[in-house]
């Protein structure tokens, strides 16, 4: 048993996200972790998001696609007794790396107790795009990433197709890489062929950050746009209800129907 | 045009999210835009919950179920050249204020421009459930309202078979109140058509506040827990991959099949 203070202590994990980008979205909460961590592990610039936040702390950045990498990193660093930050862009739940840390926990067969674990939520990616975008998420919505590398490109097409059936506002994550295209295409022809051609489309680039860029678009013309777009961008397909108000893309909650909740 | 410090300048209404509860969860960014009001326009208990931080403004509080009044009082206040902040829980653009604030707008017919605009986005009440649980919202999911009060139940019954169809994590919001308890049986019952009896659900009642509650059970025993459930609870139902790990509810992104991202 390590001992700190006297007291006998253990390892701790904190999945913390930061939020979109900068540090005007990094929740107090996230902030303490950050504080109280002894080792900080991230992708290499998320830890240059936070790094005054974490000097003099051992920094452990990696590169991407080396998830699974940091957290047997942060995991190893946490069964030694260290308080270990695991930093995430948005929210550390939501497709970011609470996944490859319970992963690599479960492997180990963690107790789930030592070492400690808290996950410090942030606001997501998504959600930074809606908040630029006007107020697309205020009905029922969905997330989907178009990412076949982790998930069966079966299993997406089946989830846009239920997407598109339920009328579900769809956020698309990895709409785009280099090496993927044509994923966002169908995705656009699926739903398309349940919704109409008019059907409000924001794309937000690096929301909060450096070079960010935000374009309303519809359905029919996001086809002219798909080359513009990568993995930093949140695609935001409106429902049969969502329209653009100079500018702002609005899905209404049902107000219109109703004088009082 | 109003002139401060002899410069025309025009209202602005600030869309805040407050995150769950607290100050922990609030962003820098919430708290610059509460600073920055002349008028703060909420629900009574989230006006309580920042109230240090806004002591001195024009406060405006209101009671549940009078979301319209205080959109409409918030635009009024606005037009008249105050910078205005509407504070929702979570996020305010995730069934939050920031629709009811547009559909007044719109009403009003608002050049987009005057009063300016900002929506500063919070942690979503899913989130802040989803952190408690473990990681249950590492692959595709939806969020949906199980109130009938603005959206009719025949849409809401299509949205939970299309998720249940396309195999997402399910969000519950609004899973019960004292008047609705049968939509709760309902969205089990289609569930249940598609996925496991032992699929695992995560309860999370008062996330981050006074009588937190956090009750990990399946869709089978689901049903016995229906009567201590509320409005101010989230229900997030696994997908078919969702497994409980010593107490933590994960779904798998799909690392346990690719070694590398």
């Amino acid at each position: 048993m390590i001992m700190k203070d006297n007291q006998p202590w253990k390892g701790k994990l904190y999945l913390v996200g930061l939020g979109p980008g900068g540090l005007d979205h990094l929740t107090p909460a996230a902030r303490s972790a950050l504080q109280e961590a002894d080792s900080v592990v991230g992708y290499r610039p998320y830890i240059q998001q936070v790094l005054p936040l974490v000097e003099g702390k051992n920094l452990v950045a990696m590169d991407l696609g080396q998830e699974l990498e940091r957290a047997s990193k942060a995991v190893d660093l946490a069964y030694e007794g260290q308080r270990v930050a695991v930093v995430s862009s948005g929210d550390s739940g939501i497709y970011g790396m609470a996944g490859p840390v319970f992963k690599i926990l479960v492997d180990r067969e963690w107790d789930g107790e030592a070492p400690g674990l808290e996950v410090v939520p942030g606001v997501s990616a998504m959600q930074a795009a809606a908040s630029l975008l006007g107020a697309p998420l205020m009905q029922d919505f969905c997330a989907i990433s178009l990412s076949d590398l982790l998930t069966p490109w079966e299993t997406i097409q089946r989830r846009l197709e239920a997407a598109a059936l339920g009328d579900f506002v769809v956020a698309l994550y990895n709409p785009r890489s280099q090496k993927r295209s044509h994923q966002l295409q169908e995705a656009r022809r699926i739903l398309l062929a349940h919704r109409s051609p008019k059907t409000p489309v924001g794309i937000v680039r690096d929301a909060y950050r450096p070079g960010q860029g935000v374009t309303l678009t519809d359905l029919q013309h996001l086809e002219e746009l798909v080359a513009s777009i990568d993995m930093v961008t949140i695609v935001v397909v409106g429902n049969s209800n969502t329209f653009v108000d100079h500018g702002h893309m609005v899905t209404p909650r049902g107000y219109e129907t109703k004088d009082i909740l």
